[in-house]
């Protein structure tokens, strides 16, 4: 069988460490990670400068130097920052969430529709919160409503990407991260998703036959230990 | 009857000017424009820098100084683009539509928050094209969901704008301008929307009993002449 790549936006932060050590172990994927910093989970990392088109440029000549193409694309690069629109923070809250959350979707699916096999994987991650109002959090709401549009434009005809590969998105509503637990230390733990599960969802969805379809916007809930998949 | 002021983001272009121009003769408002040049309609001009927090400060110190409140804040400011995903512009083009369409809806709603009257008015400028996906234009349409994004957000409790003010989005499908008719000298005008329209449109939603409810998006639709709102 032939090797399958996969490529992380984001994966040396807690989530795409999870994916990657996970893809390595179940399915013996070859795995890079693309981040500010080197990830220990990779077997390659490409370091970002946080210049989007400098740094997809780069991805896309190690990519082409090494003769690779991908079967799956994941960006769990991204942000959250709460304020109203009445706050001075506003400015500063909405270029830093565009930087995070959108540009970095924005790159994913550039490097997908360039690098992406036939019948390939591209998952990006939207926010359960931005299907209704955010009027408490709008620079991340409105960044994450621009990310659920960007996926379902990509899986509209004519996108650019790849011949019968598909665009999903998660929406997570709380992780079970140790950031999360240390900033929330008195929550009920078993009410959030746990990184191994989304991690086995994304090796799912890399089989044609097991995913949703194209365009979906899957939210991840968990309730006392079960996690629901609940695809809109 | 106490002068009602309407400050107009965009106020030198084209729809930006009937809009001032109408709120003048109709209604003898006193009218405000913010924008790159100053407009010929306006009783004053505020010259955008292109540094976004700067120039909401400036226009802040301004309204300040003159204790100048506000009835309507209308926002105009905007651009479209077109490009897919594989396309090189795509890092530009995203990032030029959020300067144009996101960073102008997020200034007028932040002028908005803290200078607009009891029962103001609020509205900014979505697109029609923007309701489904995008795959043609997806630095356009990622912004302009973002934007449909706001609108819902702010409508919604605690979002920090004045009580009882409402904040409403316009969607135009194609407006009837000069720069349009020239791009496209074989299009049937008569389906295109006289920029009259909208500002006559804009006046009656100053009246609180002539809104659609806060938080809608209003499709702007013209068929022989006839101009449809098509509320959402």
């Amino acid at each position: 069988m032939a090797e399958k790549t996969l490529l992380v936006y984001g994966g040396a932060g807690q989530l795409g460490q999870a994916i990657l050590k996970t893809f390595k172990l179940i399915d013996a994927w070859k795995v890079i990670s693309v981040d500010f910093r080197a990830s220990q989970e990779a077997h390659e990392s490409v370091i970002l400068s946080g210049d989007v088109e400098a740094d997809v440029t780069r991805v896309a000549e190690q990519l082409t130097a090494g003769g690779v193409q991908l079967d799956a694309v994941v960006c769990v690069a991204g942000g959250w920052v709460g304020e109203d629109i009445k706050s001075k923070s506003i400015f500063k809250n909405v270029d830093k969430m565009h930087k995070f959350n959108v540009e970095s979707s924005i790159a994913c699916s550039h490097i997908a529709a360039h690098f992406l096999k036939p019948e390939g994987l591209l998952v990006l991650t939207g926010a359960s919160a931005a299907l209704n109002p955010t009027p408490g959090m709008i620079a991340y709401g409105i960044t994450k409503a621009a990310t659920h549009h960007l996926v379902k434009s990509l899986a509209a005809p004519g996108s650019g990407l790849p011949e019968n590969s598909a665009v999903l998105a998660i929406l997570p509503s709380c992780l079970d991260t140790a950031t999360n637990r240390e900033a929330m230390p008195n929550a009920n733990f078993d009410d959030w998703t746990p990184l191994e599960e989304v991690a086995r969802l994304l090796i799912n969805w890399t089989s044609p036959d097991q995913r949703p379809v194209s365009g979906s916007l899957v939210q991840l809930t968990t309730n006392a230990k079960v996690t629901q998949f609940i695809i809109s």
